[in-house]
């Protein structure tokens, strides 16, 4: 165990991985107002959409379309997930593109429900794609999902967990996003696969992404940042969930996680007041209650 | 910092704190039903009902009758909030009650609010309550609210909890519950607070009653369970909250802590899946969503 960090960087991923599974089509212009607004308030990584086939997620068939709208601020990274060659060449076509994402698993079951193939099927998928990624001067992030369970095999092993992400590393990715995707882990075992991990993984090259759905995300959140973890993803107003697990409701909060680490004394840059407004617009505009408990206290809607 | 408890007591307030300040008169079969049923589910405290003026909690004014209808488990404590001698009168009364609450604040702004006296004239108050009690046999506890802050004042020091919650345990308190009563801590103030305490009251007689306004409860009970705490008051459902604090969305959750607990490896005797049936019941006789995310998951219901 270590200190807490002085300073987390928030990987906002409202707009994709929030949006992503939202039934009705959200109209671009409010995407592109949704990540002009979190720019606005300081986040620096916002995730902003996906070049996968519109046959399997139709939310995200107009990323070109949003990245070409959205107001570029200096110094914020618009990252876009990339499942393969194909989404790579649309992502490059843009000529904005400047971070990419893809998406493993640490369970077999769940790499073969969520992405059709097999852990080592996708890690040959990913290659390619890193390599040119490389080339052509873009960043690659990498996620591994089910890193505390997994809806169709139960328990995953750390081992498999170090695995997938020693992977991702070694074809290129700067950073690995631990996905707690169906939110079953507690904050125990969430420090002690940070720690596990650590053993081979350097920490500032690991970043974790946790989900509420039983209500344990903050406390898991806590756990690793006193583990050295200095990266957090997170979703304006708990935007999103995975659609293959049973009760799964979704991403943790961004303002949930910014008043934490506020009363951490940690820094991140974020106005938490003007990403709770983004929170009431968003949740406004889907009509939809607010996911986020801070969010609904500062506009006074509990 | 010790190490984890290995067994945690949780102290059931939903029947009580929860229900106070429903508005609508949930039937006194209700309540009976609720706290039979938590019983059934293991929870060995369960605070049953108040001894106060019906005219300030109306909804309370049938703890009588719910104490005389309520199946008694051997084992299970049934405490009731008693706020000065005349409710002390008329919860022996039933002579049913084996154990007393009396509620003061950390803050006098907040004491004076809630009920109505200086902190110093709520001690008053509350000594011939704990001689009598302690004479008849009774056990009384403690709360302090407004530990981690308060509405009208901001800040409350560690000095001014340990302050009050000292002289409770003077005056006879066998257990003081710390109260977040606006949810604005964080882990890392939440576990301060108690090392503050604990330099001068023993870590064993000192509980947790975190809300959730925030999201922060369960990290902030994890940090204090890393603090030797070893007894957590929640609310099944979530049910409860603060009147006089805007966006006070309740209580935390049992089913939540549960859950955390069970993952922690932390024995309570209780079975998270019949709480969370019971958070169903309760949730459907009130006619409102279910406020706990664990609740909502295992029920199939996000």
């Amino acid at each position: 165990m270590t200190g807490l960090p002085s300073h987390v960087r928030i990987v906002e991923v409202g707009p994709r991985d929030g949006l992503q599974n939202e039934k009705a089509t959200v109209p671009t212009a409010v995407k592109v107002d949704l990540i002009d607004r979190l720019g606005e308030a300081g986040l620096a990584t916002i995730e902003a959409g996906a070049f996968v086939s519109p046959r399997w997620v139709p939310q995200m068939a107009d990323t070109a379309e949003v990245l070409a709208a959205v107001r570029r601020r200096p110094g914020t990274s618009y990252p876009v997930l990339v499942p393969n060659l194909k989404g790579l060449d649309l992502a490059l076509t843009t000529g904005s593109v400047e971070e990419l994402a893809v998406f493993g698993a640490a369970s077999e079951s769940f790499s073969r429900k969520n992405i059709n193939c097999s852990i080592a099927e996708s890690l040959e998928r990913f290659r390619p794609v890193c390599e040119r990624a490389l080339a052509e001067g873009l960043r690659v992030r990498g996620y591994v999902s089910c890193v505390l369970g997994c809806p169709y095999e139960g328990e995953v092993t750390p081992e498999a967990v170090l695995d997938m992400a020693s992977a991702l590393l070694e074809i290129g990715c700067y950073e690995i996003s631990l996905g707690d995707t169906i939110g079953v882990g507690t904050p125990g075992k969430a420090g002690r696969l940070i720690d596990r991990l650590a053993t081979t993984v350097p920490r500032d090259r690991l970043a974790v992404h946790f989900h509420d759905t039983y209500g344990q995300a903050l406390a898991n959140i806590h756990a690793a940042l006193r583990e050295g973890i200095a990266v957090v993803d997170s979703s304006v107003a708990g935007l999103g969930g995975c659609p293959y697990a049973a009760g799964a409701s979704g991403n943790v909060a961004t303002e949930d996680v910014l008043y934490m680490l506020e009363g951490l004394g940690i820094e991140t840059g974020v106005d938490l007041k003007r990403v709770a407004a983004v929170g009431s617009f968003i949740s406004d505009a889907l009509g939809r209650s607010n996911g986020s408990r801070t969010g609904r206290a500062l506009s006074g809607h509990p």
